[in-house]
């Protein structure tokens, strides 16, 4: 035995002895090496693919020489002729080992390869997808021994492949026969394995070469955002997104559940909306990426609960009110047509879990994506919506709620809010010694202040403020002294500058003069409390995790979602926001809530994973907390009435001015109280 | 402990000592006694009723007081005074046990109850129906502990009745809210087990008293018999049949496959037809039996394999040619919507295993109902059509085979043949001295000799001859010497009569002059060879079996199939049919084929088991089998050229003559090899 030649496979770093003449697929077989192969060792499929190295490797304690794998065969020569093989490169089914070797697997050649992502602190996805590709050749019938030709390939795909319990789907018994013979007895199946029994799901005859795909979707109420996947190598082929075409049925949530309840079959009428509206999103990705659409084998869904609700066929009526019960909150695995969505007939579709009432799948898309239940340190996910949903933990513990935030943040409730759009402010500075602004606008790379600004906006004019301006403008306006803690804007005297205009009982802030084609932009008192209740309701969900946790301050804080990629984690702090932290410990996530759904396609353990993740959340429900209120009333404040934000302070002093004149209660009180 | 009350209950006879007010139910439960309820022992279902005897019971060793009980209590009084309580009955989850007291479980309280068959030597069938219903309380939400609705009611299931891992059909979510709360969060629940993980079908708000019902369908080539069955008692409710609409694709078996060969798109065409009539019928049956077709909840369908490859949307084409290929030969369970069947929208499918390419999912229902494999001793099973099933073996050992009878037996082939209807001939006697006959025809009880006879048959006048009435007649003519040992009729001179006509080369025996309304009806030369052809068919396939399990001679024979139950054991045996034989161990099993559908169909434990059955079957090939050829030749001669048949010899002498002239060649051979 030890006389046999040693093989050692990189990057594994696994090694053994093989008796001369082992083909290298099976040496990595018998090792738990992971090498792919789709026709099981033939020489067909190619995608056993290896590079042995040559010379001395000192680290292993081995030299190669030149003759340690066989020559080419016959197999290899053809190969190379059809396709070509890259230099260095051998077929693994082919190769024999003749004398001590290093092979290295290339990642292509990998099974379970990676798929990197570009934050740092994100994991990297690593491939294994609920459908793959396996090829067999099949017994023929036996007047003998008679059997079905189905049963006859599941005892195929069980010697050959070491797959048991096989079922098949029941649209596959039509083409079965004439499938096995065209292809001579030997077929590709495309084998669902997960949940359940595997499942054929479609056959070709002899050996495909083609790619399978799987869709990502993320099912938000104003937009559906899909990502068509190639399910080998975990590449994004295509994206697309579409309106969500409920809403022609409500801009938000709560005005479907409402439509829904005030008509009788609206809840059909919606969920029949947004399965058309789901078949044209994939219509246009297989068109933009040139695919047929019945190669669409498997595809996950994220959403939060009313979505989950409307897209499943279920009212969501019991949503909009307390005890905000879920008619179902498991992940689902559903056929794609039980949701009439035309992908292939077999297509799988999973739904990953909902965590409670006001937190779904999406939110769970995020967990899986951002991983805090697998953190060293203590982390505060924020995903910023109409809803915030909030998640703090660690790998020891996860603890999760929803605050809610209402639109502001989106620029609506603002008096010069717009969503974020060409010609919105999105960027905003105030000169703590002028209280003059400058800002930049979307679309523009320009500041407010650099010559050419106005030539480069002509085009679209400053049409109002996004929620990523409006939070900057009042974040500036704070550390400028031009509104005081408590929410008040200061008069043209207190603060001095003529910028402060009185506007009725309170004060606002011009921040754009106006020119004739575009209107004077101002940040009003009401813009201002309306902020102030929205970050409120996010701090103070925030904070009540905190209690549960027993803990002042985290580590690092993750903002997830579009709004979360374009705010300043400065100006959200200051804010209050988010609790304090290092400015550089908050970072963005961009759409976390997709980027889970892509990771459940591409790797279907992760879907037992999250389910169990999700189980061992602790839910907690803020209407019910008896320190929402007082948490509420402290964040109202900016950044707040109660707690010290030190770290903030260290970075960006911010001015203590009170404008309180006494006419304003809530002011005066809150100004009383803290002292 | 050993003071504590003793309870025994009957007829199980299980024992055992429960603390004084322990329920009858709780009792029967810790005991594994067979003991139904719905409601899960909250006194609303009234199945769990129980008979208490009192007195002295020296068998059992004690003496049951009249207090052994507790007294009625008020749910019982309610309970009598709205439905009436049987006197003597209790119900056993609310009477408690108080002294030592012997308890009778009457059928009906049985969950396993038995539905006793006629037949002797049938096994009842054990009540075990895939789909159930239970009364569930069902946790209301809490924002503490959020959970989907589902999963609470997922939980009660498991927590009141013990059963995991269920599962939930999609059309049941948007039911799901509204129901249970308008059952205030009580709700009976309709679960399917057996394959897979148990499912909820349907949900009804708070106690459903309803019956749920199954389908047992016999899907022939001819006609379509289905049985509506209660899934609780097991009655059947009502029967219907329907002709199987594929009849005007073709004839037989082979003309439908010729059909879909010739015709793209014949195959799709059959199928549609078949699953429309099957809809037909359920539309009649429910209709008869005045219930909702959406209360069938469960389906069994047997067949032959041509039959189940075009209901199962399969072309035929590879059963049309050999080897023979099923496309899929193992049990399907399936939903009844995959086959486009309009009964409950959750209703499952059941298909029987089919044993081999020319013994179908009928025969493996007919090996259920027959059960050769439990046989103690080696029993025949013949299932005759247009191929005849042949079952033969015991509970060691069990083998099969098909042979192609072709359709004489059927009256096909036979001149004056016609299928079993009013007019048709269906028993005759010949006397052996005066040669002439008498007969019976379908639709009158008199003999053709009877008085009255001919006022009697006026409406429907004498049509032809049946099957069963051909087998009679040649069986008659052999017993009485008008044919010989080779088939051959004898002369008017040879026989003795002028019944003995001749017609062209050979002669034909006139079993009927004719009158002005009826045509004169002869047995011919002709007709006789086809029966020959047939029988010949039927025998060699059996007697291929006795040769394989290297036996001679089989203790008793079953018939089944509706020729089956027609049939005359003696004349079946003259003819040579079936295998030497005591006459009264050869019976009839009627329609077994049905039957074993009912059985699949109320004891889901048995299609694992017919499952397992049929995978243990020998399935014997005779097409291929070398001594088929000659077990044939012989089989050919009336009994058999080369077979004794000494039981029959013992009960019917047959004659020793001869007809051939020499101008008949085969008939000569055959003489001559006997000789």
């Amino acid at each position: 035995m030890s006389n046999d030649p040693l093989v050692i496979f990189t990057p594994s770093g696994k090694r053994g002895r093989f008796p001369a003449g082992t083909p290298v697929l099976t040496a990595a077989r018998q090792l738990g090496v992971d090498l792919d192969s789709v026709c099981g060792g033939r020489g067909i499929c190619s995608k056993c693919q290896v590079t042995p190295s040559y010379g001395e490797f000192s680290k292993h304690g081995v030299t190669v020489a030149p003759d340690a794998l066989s020559d080419w065969n016959a197999v290899e020569e053809r190969y190379d002729q059809k396709r070509g093989l890259a230099k260095g490169r051998r077929l693994g089914c082919q190769a024999t080992i003749q004398h001590d070797v290093v092979i290295d697997v290339p990642p292509e050649s990998q099974v379970h390869k990676q798929v990197v992502r570009k934050r740092a602190e994100a994991r990297d996805i690593v491939m294994n997808p609920a459908v793959r590709l396996y090829y067999v050749e099949v017994e023929e019938p036996d007047m003998h021994e008679p059997s079905g030709d189905l049963e006859r390939l599941i005892a195929a795909l069980e010697n050959q492949w070491g797959i048991r319990n096989i079922e098949a789907d029941l649209h596959i018994l039509p083409q079965l026969q004439p499938i096995l013979r065209k292809g001579g007895w030997r077929v590709t199946v495309a084998l669902h394995q997960g949940m359940g029994a595997p499942r054929i799901m479609h056959l070709w005859p002899g050996f495909y070469e083609g790619t399978l795909y799987g869709l990502a979707v993320d099912l938000g109420s104003t937009t559906i955002a899909a990502h068509l996947c190639d399910l080998r190598s975990g590449e994004v082929v295509a994206s697309s997104g579409l309106m969500n075409p409920q809403i022609r049925f409500g801009e938000d949530l709560m005005s479907r559940v409402s439509y829904s309840m005030m008509n009788p079959g609206g809840a059909d009428e919606m969920t029949r909306a947004v399965r058309e509206g789901m078949n044209t999103l994939f219509e246009q990705i297989t068109t933009e990426a040139g695919i047929d659409r019945t190669l669409i084998m498997d595809s996950v869904f994220v959403m939060n609960p009313v979505m989950h609700h409307l897209f499943l066929g279920i009212d969501a009526y019991e949503l909009g009110q307390a005890p905000f019960a879920l008619a179902t909150s498991n992940a689902l695995h559903l056929r794609a047509s039980d949701l009439d969505l035309t992908l292939h007939p077999a297509a799988r579709t999973y739904i990953l879990p909902c965590i409670a009432g006001h937190v779904g799948a999406d939110a769970a898309a995020v967990t899986l994506s951002e991983a805090p239940d697998k953190s060293e340190d203590l982390v505060l996910v924020v995903d910023v919506g109409t809803n915030a949903e909030i998640q703090l933990g660690n790998k020891h513990r996860l603890l999760a709620c929803s605050s809610p935030t209402g639109p502001a943040f989106e620029g609506a409730q603002i008096s010069a809010g717009q969503r974020a759009a060409p010609g919105a402010i999105e960027r905003v500075e105030i000169d703590p010694i002028t209280k003059d602004p400058r800002f930049r606008v979307i679309g523009c790379d320009l500041w407010s202040d650099d010559p050419g600004f106005g030539a480069a906006i002509a085009a679209t004019g400053i049409t109002g403020i996004c929620g990523s301006g409006i939070i900057e403008a009042i974040a500036e306006m704070r550390m400028a002294g031009i509104v005081d803690a408590s929410g008040l804007i200061g008069s043209a005297e207190q603060v001095g500058t003529q910028r402060c205009i009185a506007d009725g009982r309170t004060h606002s802030y011009v921040l754009w003069h106006g020119t004739e084609d575009s209107p004077r932009i101002t940040v009003t008192n009401p813009d201002i409390r309306a902020i102030q209740m929205a970050k409120a309701a996010l701090y103070s969900g925030a904070r009540l995790l905190m209690d549960k946790l027993g803990v002042d301050t985290v580590d690092r804080v993750v903002l997830a979602g579009a709004f979360g990629a374009h705010i300043s984690p400065k100006h959200a702090m200051v804010l209050g926001m988010i609790p304090d932290c290092v400015l550089d410990k908050v970072t963005s996530a961009g759409n976390a809530a997709g980027t889970g759904a892509r990771i459940a396609l591409l790797n279907s353990d992760t879907r037992a994973e999250i389910e169990d993740t999700v189980r061992r959340i602790e839910k907690i429900e803020t209407a019910i907390e008896p320190r929402f209120q007082e948490h509420f009333v402290n964040a109202s404040a900016l950044p707040n009435s109660s707690e010290p934000f030190p770290i903030l302070n260290s970075v960006v002093p911010l001015p203590d001015v009170s404008f309180n004149t006494g006419g304003d209660d809530s002011g005066g009180r809150r100004r009383r109280r803290r002292g």
